[in-house]
């Protein structure tokens, strides 16, 4: 590289540690963003910047938003009795992309690990107990993936919430597979077949 | 997405748009991101903002940098008569990290297309040819992919330059491959037995 590129540097290398990049594609990508200083470059920093000002989880169900209280439990309409457990964020997301449930979610932010020494005060799993009983809740629907932690950490919210019902995504969730990945269609299928744990 | 997330919406956009990343990778990243807010969101905001700022294109070379003249072109220890002529930058790069030429270089912004109406004008060629006649070249070492555009490419530079010994890589690099995805033996392989052409 020539003289003066510690910025560009450092951009490559900060780029590279982003998920599903690594060194080689970070070049490529910061070469590109270069060509496209005025379209890209500038409208990206700026984006990062007013995310990084801004980005919040929300305090009751773990979503990622502006404010203190995501807009979905917010909304009373939600408010049906019905949460649904996800993972992480990127759940969240497919599942409202799939735009087939109507109730409220809870973002547990990972899996019970006893490998990574991950238990359930790690999890929000306390927040969701009080919520199920501030919000009426009626029935949690647990949409974690098909691993063995998730099956774990399945069993063990359903004993902690005696009285409500538990239910799974069943049909559809490839043995191993991510939510994230799955298509809109499948998540209907499986939210459609759920089965009581 | 919950309230108030234009800007959320707005970056994963601009996320997916990178070379290498979708929408379901750049949510991804976008989710990492605001995870390591400190150590890697808003330094790769600013990073990218003195980026946006700075760089520039070396006014002989074509190289990616900060200042008008790129500290190759600026060293006089690599006024050896030899300039290697690359397609884009990141081949610059790679050549330079493979550690072995010690002349100049000259980026073409990539190769003569009929099918794209790119001409010679469009390549930084005349460019070339001027710098030829006022370093003292006395040989161009043509490192263009190994694709029919490239080739055509080679041959017309050839052309242009009589009394010039214009060489290309050679060895190793694989029919239709490009040279920012070969590792650094394979290049000084190449450039070890280049041929006249
Ligand atoms: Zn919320
Ligand atoms: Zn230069």
């Amino acid at each position: 590289m020539a003289q003066g590129t510690e910025d560009l540097e450092n951009l490559i290398a900060l780029m590279a540690k982003l998920p599903g990049l690594g060194p080689r594609s970070a070049r490529r990508a910061v070469l590109h963003l270069i060509k496209k200083r005025s379209l890209q470059l500038i409208p990206l920093a700026e984006a990062m910047h007013r995310v990084g000002a801004t980005a919040r989880e929300c305090l009751s169900c773990g979503n990622i938003g502006t404010i203190d209280i995501c807009d979905i439990c917010a909304n009373e309409k939600r408010q049906n009795g019905q949460i649904c457990v996800v993972e992480d964020v990127a759940d969240l997301w497919a599942m409202e992309r799939a735009n087939v449930f109507k109730g409220r979610y809870h973002v547990l932010g990972g899996t019970l690990s006893a490998l990574d020494a991950i238990g359930p005060e790690e999890l929000r799993i306390p927040k969701l107990i009080d919520r199920c009983q501030s919000e009426g809740v009626t029935e949690v629907i647990l949409a974690l993936g098909a691993t063995i932690d998730g099956q774990t950490t399945a069993h063990y919210i359903a004993d902690q919430l005696p009285g409500i019902t538990v239910t799974s995504l069943a049909q559809g969730v490839p043995v191993g597979g991510e939510l994230d990945y799955l298509d809109d269609g499948t998540i209907t299928a499986a939210l459609t077949a759920r089965k009581s744990l």
